[in-house]
């Protein structure tokens, strides 16, 4: 039977997003919660089925493919088992059958990168691609890789870490242990300190008057928030992130030959000066035949996870019925 | 009809080797030639004929399910079409229909180290494996990969280029023209450049000697040597080439998530020091859950083009007979 919707649930850090979502992405009904952090697992998982239960009120439950949900950890997607989860409480968890229990649906769950990927692939910036690399820039520099028409996993399924590429070795401490990492560059930590560190110069004052003249209040906002202003420092900030964004997809780029990288992600979404000057290296410093590749912002905003964990839902309910393939 | 035999073709800059090879990988007859580099693109296509003949004398048509030949150069493998060639003028040359036309077999050709990768995977180190990477230590830095049990090409072909991975950002010039990459480090002139700079030291007399004195004369292969008879001095050359290659593959690992990794190509077979440094900075820097990775030594030495071409022949008429999938 061709179902008319899915469930969509992105569960952050720092809230939990969900979605009624048509076949062709249409989301036709949202809600949204703050994540619990007391409580364990229980009061997360407690929350996702109060958002289920809110956002399909009123459907028939044949009309609803199933539930996806994107975890902000590292998933086993053949187990369906959730390895590690570093901000929740989840390592271990069997999110899934915690939920099926509960509801009388399917339920798929992922990392969340992979979901905004998957949204990008089907109502996004990667619709028709069948080989693209997604990179977000937020706190941390994450990734998904989608190869061949399907997210690419990994052995383990664990693949997809984008923002743990060494771009110079011995380099600058990175939050996971490595050093010289992309993210250890990139990520809003990373970008803050830059700001930070411009703000002691005569030129970064635009900076610092962003957060109110204290320079150790600056954060990777105002670093965006400057340069949106035209702040020369701010703009050099992004241009030099930009270029290391860019000698690591020259790496991603020799070695997975993609048609398109779509940039998300907080900051990747309001710094068009990151990708300008990451496309500029590629095109540069990319190895021949391979340059055609296209950086692209992501489409779906905040939209990407609860998107893609919806139509994860629809694809694994298609497969189940047999509807494809 | 399920034939007994293809025949795999290793097109390289200097030799041409042939084998008449059974489905199990056993290598019945040989041959090989130097490789014409006067009158252009024909004499190589006459060559690989010449060969193809003489180790496919005595069998008949129907015992032979085909032709493999591995090309130095970047192959759309779906259009079948030689993009790019650095090293023989076959840039555009459309090899499979030379050959075809004059003999009647099926002929499917393919960039080399994908040859490698697939002779691996399917009789040697890599065995049984599905998520593999290939990197091959020569005069350059190749590699391949191998997800979901396929060879992964890229949207053009053109994938697997892991020695053109950015190490150091600003580094040193890569014979690509790109800079910091991980050939730059680690092919044959990066080695040789380290023995000679070595050489002028007191400890690196040892690598010198073995050039009969002339430091200018050393290569990697005298490196390689002087390692052997354990000269300290072409250790440590040994030691940190595999720290770089060891954190060029951290990034491959935490993007692919592979199972395996297999180190083959001349330096690679001849320096286990490379492997072992480069799986020491795998084990320290990965991220958790992926460090299970294993770092191997490829098992077919210089019959891994031939066998994975006709590996590749094999799987290709089996397709087409639909004996597979």
């Amino acid at each position: 039977m061709r179902t008319t919707y899915a469930v969509g649930i992105d569960v952050g850090g720092t809230r939990i997003a969900a979605g009624l979502v048509e076949r062709k992405g249409r989301l036709v009904k949202e809600a949204r919660t703050l994540t619990p952090h007391t409580d364990g697992p229980f009061a997360i998982v407690d929350a996702v089925i109060g958002l289920i239960n809110e956002v399909s009120a009123g459907t028939q439950p044949a009309e609803v493919a199933g539930i996806g949900i994107g975890l902000p950890a590292q998933i086993d997607f053949l187990k369906q088992s959730v390895e590690f989860c570093t901000n929740l409480p989840l390592t271990g968890v069997d999110v899934r059958a915690l939920v099926t229990s509960r509801i009388r649906q399917d339920v798929v769950i992922d990392n969340d990168g992979h979901c905004a990927a998957i949204g990008e692939s089907r109502f996004g910036a990667a619709k028709g691609v069948r080989d693209f690399v997604m990179v977000t820039l937020g706190t941390g520099v994450g990734g998904a890789l989608f190869l061949d028409g399907q997210p690419y996993r990994g052995s383990r399924g664990l693949g997809g870490e984008i923002g743990h590429i060494v771009v110079r070795i011995g380099g600058a401490p990175c939050p996971c242990g490595g050093e010289g990492h992309l993210e250890a560059y990139l990520g809003r930590p990373a970008l803050a300190a830059a700001g930070r560190a411009a703000a002691g110069s005569y030129r970064g004052g635009g900076i610092a008057k962003l957060a109110g003249g204290d320079a150790s209040a600056i954060t990777a906002e105002h670093v965006v928030e400057a340069a949106r202003a035209g702040d020369e420092a701010a703009l050099e900030i992004l241009a030099d992130a930009g270029d290391v964004l860019g000698e690591a997809l020259v790496g991603v780029v020799n070695v997975l030959n993609p048609r398109l990288i779509v940039v998300g992600g907080g900051i990747g979404e309001a710094a068009p000066e990151i990708l300008n000057h990451a496309a500029a290296r590629i095109d540069e410093h990319a190895l021949a035949g391979r340059r055609d590749v296209k950086l692209v912002r992501a489409e779906l905003g905040n939209d990407a996870g609860v998107l893609g964990a919806a139509a994860l839902a629809f694809q694994e309910h298609d497969t189940r019925e047999g509807l494809h393939r």
